[in-house]
C-alpha cells in the first residue's frame, strides 16, 4: 500500500483530475459526499467518526486514513478513535485486523493533541 | 425477511440457544460484542450509532433493526438516525437503498420520543 | 424475501416515504442515482445492464429484480440477460448462485418480448 | 428467508431450470462447482467444511443451509460443525451472527447422528 | 499496490504458474473465465464493460486494470469508460472512490484512441 | 502489497503495538482469535485450513499469507493447500484470482516439506 507518505498529495491530485476530466455525475457525487458530513441534526464531528467505522468494516485503507486525519482535526483523542475502531473490529471480525493495525500505525505517527 | 413482528423474540431465542448449545468461543464472542458498546472514552450512545452505520454499509437487516431499537432507546431522534443512515448511504452506495428503505419503515413504526 | 408479488408497489411506497421524510442528502442521492442511468456517451440501455451485473455481484435481490424489469423494458432479450448474469456468476462465484437462481425465476415469470 | 421447509425442493427446481434454460457457461460453472468438492489431495469431507465456512463469512443463508446438510451427510458431528462456525464468526465478526444463529436453528432441527 | 509498471508481465507470469502448478479445477475455471467474455447474444465488447463495472463495485484494482486495458482495446472511448465507472460509483458508493481514482490514473496514461 | 519480505516482522510489530496501546476490547479479541484455532472437536490443523479459505473469499492478502504460513507449519502439502484455494476460487469467483495468484507466489517461495 505505502500510501502514507504522499496520501494527502495523492488525494489532492485526484480532486484536480476529477475537476478536469470527471463526468457531471462523478462531480455531483463528490459534492454530495462532502455534504453528507456537514453539521445537521448530528455534528460534523460525529459523522466523521461514523465515516471512519464504515470505512474500517468495508476495509478501505485510503478511506480509513482520510477519516483518521479528519477525526483528529475535529478533536477526537486517540482513546476515542481506538474505541471506534473496536466497534469496527467486533462488527467486521478478524479480517479487519490488518486495516486496524495500519490505523494504529497512522495514529502513532500523529501526536495526540487531546492528551492521553 | 419479515423478521419485524418477532424480531426481539427471535433474538431472545438465539441468546438461549447459544447459552445452551454454543461453544465457549461463541459465548466469549457474544460477551465481547456486548462489552464493545459500553461507555468508555466514547459513550455507549455514540457507539450504538457507530454500530448502526457499520451494519448498514455491510447490509445486514437484522443488525440494522437491532441498532435502530437501541439508538432510539438511548435517545437519538429520527432526524439524527436518518443523518447516520445518510452517511451509510453515501459510503455504501445505492446497493444499500433497500436496507435504508426498510430502516425508514422500522422508524415509521416507532414514535419519535425526541419530538420532530 | 418474497418481495416478488408486491415488489413494484413496495418500491413506490419507498419513493413516497423518502419524498415525505427523507433528508436532503438522501433525496439528492436518489436523484443522482437516476441521473447515472440516463443516455450519455453510453446508452441508458447499456447502463441498465451494467447496473444488473453490479447488483448481482453485490448480491442484492431487490436491486437485481429492479434492473431485470428495467433491462427487459429497454428491450434486452432473455438470452442477453442470461449472458450478463453469466459474467456476474464468473466474477462473483458460486456465492451468487442463489441470486442468479432467483433472477432466472423472475425471467420465467416474464414473457420474452424479444423472442427466443 | 424461510427457505427451510422447501430448501431441497427449490434447489432441485433450480437444477432443472438451469438444465433447461441456462447458458453453456452457467452449466459449465455448475459442473465445475461440483467437481471442486470431490475427493482429491483433500477429502470431499474436508472440502465441504471449507465450503460451509466460506459461505458463512460471505453471509449466504442458502449456501450455509446446503453445506450444513452436506457436512452432516458426510459425518461431521454438531460439535465439529459448531467449531467450524466459530472460525467463521471470528473471521467475519458480529455481522455474521444472524447467519450463525440461523445455522444453529437448522442444526437443532437435525438429529446429531454422530452422538453428542 | 504499484502493480502498474509490470501489470501485464505479472499477469503473464501467473498464467504460466497456473499452467505449470495449478490444479485441474483452477485451469477449468480460468478457461471458463475467458469463455464468459466471448461474443454471444451480447458482444465481447459489452461483456468486457460488464466485467469492468463488476470489478469496480467489488473493489479489485488488478481486475479493474485488466478490464480497463481490454475495454480500450475493444474500442471504448475514455468518455464511455468514465460513464461505466459512474454506474459503479453510484452503486458501490464512496468506498469505491480510491479505486475509481486509480482507474482515472490508468486512463490518463493511455491515449484515447477514440478521440475525445 | 509487497508485504512478503517483512510480513512476519510487521505482524510482530503489531502484536507489540496492540499490547502497548490497544484497548481491553482489542486485546480480548486478539486472544479469542487465537483460541478459535486451537484443537477441539476439530483439530487446529483443520481450523487453520478453514481460516485460509475464509481469508481468501474475503480477499485479505495479509490474512491469506498468515494462514499459508500456518497451514504449511501444520503439515499441509502444497497440493492440499491448492485444493483449499480451489474451493475459495469457486465460491468467491474470478475476483479472487489476484489473491489466489499471490498465494501461489507465496507457495513457490516455500519448499513443500510434504514432498510433491
Amino acid at each position: 500500500m505505502s500510501d502514507t507518505p504522499t496520501f494527502e498529495e495523492e488525494r489532492a491530485r485526484l480532486q484536480e483530475l476529477v475537476l478536469e476530466k470527471g463526468t457531471r455525475t462523478s462531480k455531483r457525487f463528490f459534492n454530495l459526499d462532502q455534504a453528507a458530513y456537514r453539521d445537521g441534526a448530528l455534528t460534523a464531528r460525529t459523522k466523521e467518526l461514523l465515516g471512519l467505522v464504515a470505512s474500517t468494516v468495508l476495509r478501505c485503507d485510503d478511506c480509513i486514513h482520510y477519516h483518521l486525519n479528519r477525526t483528529q482535526e475535529l478533536g477526537f483523542s486517540h482513546d476515542e478513535i481506538r474505541e471506534a475502531l473496536d466497534v469496527a473490529l467486533i462488527v467486521g471480525g478478524s479480517i479487519t485486523i490488518p486495516h486496524v493495525r495500519r490505523a494504529y500505525g497512522v495514529l502513532e505517527e500523529t501526536e495526540d493533541r487531546c492528551g492521553e
